[in-house]
């Protein structure tokens, strides 16, 4: 890694019943996101939006480049070996989630969602308006382990 | 903002002819992003996916909340005030960027993209491959101003 480095910190925390990550049924989880005070005016005119993009900074994780550079998703023998850019897994060189999630409700300290894949006490990054022209990619392409993999999840 | 921080360092940079952030025509914009070189080997399998997921370092950015936390979109008049996790807008607390785009080529030091709206030196954090399980809506709702800003960026 290079020595160029940059420091990011919290705009606010995951508060969710969800204490394991166990990468089952995400989608019935219902999480709260705490915004720091002094940034609790950026929300103004999120509600209009029907989702909303997080950037978490996944605290659990770690990266061991033998263990985590090249692998097979969640190490499940089927899975074919794949470096870490053409997974989501969490073990990565910077330890960044992002996860489009349906927007529940926005409050004056923070926001409410549905299916966020992070664990009560996540720090979040930033929370961006999902605009189809950024993030979503009509008729897709993705191998055939994304949909073994992605059962179930949400 | 609070005393927790983290460091992130940069899995590479984007290599382009895009040297002005001006907003417009990105679609065109054909880039690279190298690797560097202890991480090469974490694009495998990234080929089997059309689309990737960027997530910039947006370096040329600054936060000041009197002027950003809530702002008309690039000062346009006739745009609501907005808060800033309600934008896209490049001068955020944490200056990521988050960007989905078709992936054109994989090499051995990097890949080719197009569409990606990040000038010529930029930081790159992280890449994802494209699930439309975690960045994709469908049916997603956004208020009226965001197809006029969008007009003509891409």
């Amino acid at each position: 890694m290079p020595e160029t480095a940059f420091t990011v910190r919290p705009i606010g925390w995951v508060r969710s019943a969800a204490t394991d990550a166990v990468d089952l049924d995400w989608g019935r989880v219902e999480a709260r996101i705490v915004l720091e005070p002094a940034l609790r005016r950026g929300l103004q005119g999120l509600a209009d939006f029907s989702h909303v993009l997080v950037v978490t900074y996944l605290h659990g994780a770690s990266f061991d480049p033998a263990r985590h550079l090249v692998r097979r998703p969640r190490g499940i023998a089927t899975m074919p070996e794949l470096g870490i850019f053409a997974q989501r897994a969490k073990d990565r060189p910077n330890p960044l989630g992002v996860t489009v999630v349906p927007l529940v409700a926005v409050a004056e300290d923070g926001i409410t969602v549905r299916g966020l894949d992070a664990i009560d006490g996540t720090p979040v990054l930033d929370l961006k308006p999902h605009f189809p022209e950024f993030d979503a990619a009509p008729a897709a392409r993705v191998p055939p382990w994304v949909g073994e993999l992605m059962r179930g999840y949400f």
